[in-house]
């Protein structure tokens, strides 16, 4: 298996381009495993889907040892580079932020998320105290000798006063301090339209993360408007659970289960995606 | 909440027909939530569903305490009923399989299944070895307190010697004895043709479970024969991975997501997921 550097060093180039890097998030072992299976190069933790999975609403309810040992269980399976939402960073102070990102980076991320949104969800951390926060997150992981990918995000464009055009502003503001404070790439959490993404593309001029979701431009229009990620965030639990709403449906209302059968995996293909990707032949 | 002689009490009287019992099996807390939520007057546990999304592959290979901890999350967020499948017992003594019953019963299940095939896979359990299993069974119930629904299933249509005949013979045989030993319903694992499934349902005269595959008959025909509970099995985990492969097809190919946004459930249904159902309106 590769160092931890050197999954960084992976994860880091699929930043630079020219090909939009997208990565899918997942919520535990097999999902991440069937994203690795399937060709992308990267994948991340979808912090709400992982949360719901075991149990606590989106935020800081689970445990955070227990959500760093789903880390630690989804990247000592994968061979491709893990990167791992740390929503606030699990707590409000430095400190909580810091003992995060090492116990992360431990659990074998290299690359993290930290937003600018409280835990509470009510407010924005201000300016100043994010800026301390990130600089956390990069003094921890040069510490633990993982040159890990900050994906700093901010929750402006959502939770900024103002109208859309002084939200967008907003937005810019901080993730330009963002990225000067050392973040690799910066996040608008909400930004979805094309105009405001190119936007926030050209006043940023470093790599830009945006999430799937309805009315996102396609991926090929991203490429060209210079963006350089884009993320599943939780739409991969969303479609998955739609799908099995679907699914009950035809059960209860039909009495039929073809789509219960219909393109599903087997046996061994689920046994599969419990482990390692089997080492090619040599 | 009810209590467990409530929820055992409600999840047996499910199985006395006259109509089909159709019991989804999920592999964590959202996947159960939303079966509940779709209207199943019960949820089971999947043990490969439940293993895999933990990095195991189904067997005994996850920690006993890390499987029940599963069964205590699901359970503790759901008003329906929970039976909880607990593979071979977690061991292959009667002391284990008690000790795994009056876990998963302590853990909120008001059901049990309990297969015939070892751990290891390769072979069944003699029958009077599986009888003093199912014994144990019953006696946990018993000492815990709770009417719990056992359900034995037998791999013997496919692990049995000989021809199709003989295996099938050989799975009624061990389901008999099984039923006489008091379980409350049999499960013949492999099971799927219509004619196979009536000379098992008229061969047993007590409650019979199969589970949903391609090829089995529609729920309609499976109630007329006379079944009692049709189980998902880990077909939910099968289904939902399988959609997941192929939206990572179309983005990956495609450049598209539609398959990712279109159907799927959103933020705050999925964190509706992760806690109790909410009380209705007093």
């Amino acid at each position: 298996m590769a160092t931890a550097s050197e999954r960084a060093g992976t994860f880091r180039a699929l930043h630079q381009g020219p090909r939009l890097l997208v990565l899918p998030n997942a919520w535990d072992v097999p999902s991440a495993r069937l994203f690795e299976e399937a060709g992308f190069p990267a994948v991340a933790t979808s912090s709400a889907g992982v949360m719901v999975s075991h149990g606590y609403r989106d935020g800081e309810e689970m445990p955070r040892r227990d959500y760093v040992g789903v880390v630690a269980r989804i990247a000592g399976r994968l061979s491709v580079p893990l990167s791992a939402d740390i929503v606030s960073g699990y707590g409000r102070t430095v400190r909580d932020v810091t003992t995060t990102v090492e116990q992360v980076l431990r659990a074998g991320a290299v690359g993290v998320n930290l937003e600018d949104l409280r835990p509470t969800h009510d407010a924005l951390f201000p300016l100043s105290v994010q800026l301390r926060r990130l600089e956390a997150v990069r003094a921890a992981a040069s510490e633990a000798g993982v040159p890990a990918v900050i994906n700093a995000r901010t929750d402006a464009f959502r939770h900024a006063p103002g109208d859309e055009a002084a939200r967008l502003r907003e937005a810019i503001r901080r993730a330009t301090a963002y990225r000067d404070a050392g973040a690799d790439c910066v996040y608008p959490m909400g930004l979805s339209d094309a105009a405001g993404i190119a936007t926030f593309v050209d006043a940023l001029k470093c790599p830009v993360n945006v999430m799937i979701r309805k009315g996102l431009p396609p991926l090929s229009e991203l490429e060209r408007i210079g963006v350089r990620r884009v993320s599943f965030g939780p739409a991969a639990s969303y479609a998955a659970l739609g799908y099995l709403k679907r699914s009950s449906r035809e059960v209860l209302d039909q009495g039929s289960f073809a789509s219960l059968v219909d393109g599903a995996i087997d046996f061994d293909e689920l046994n599969r995606l419990a482990v390692a990707r089997a080492p090619p032949p040599s």
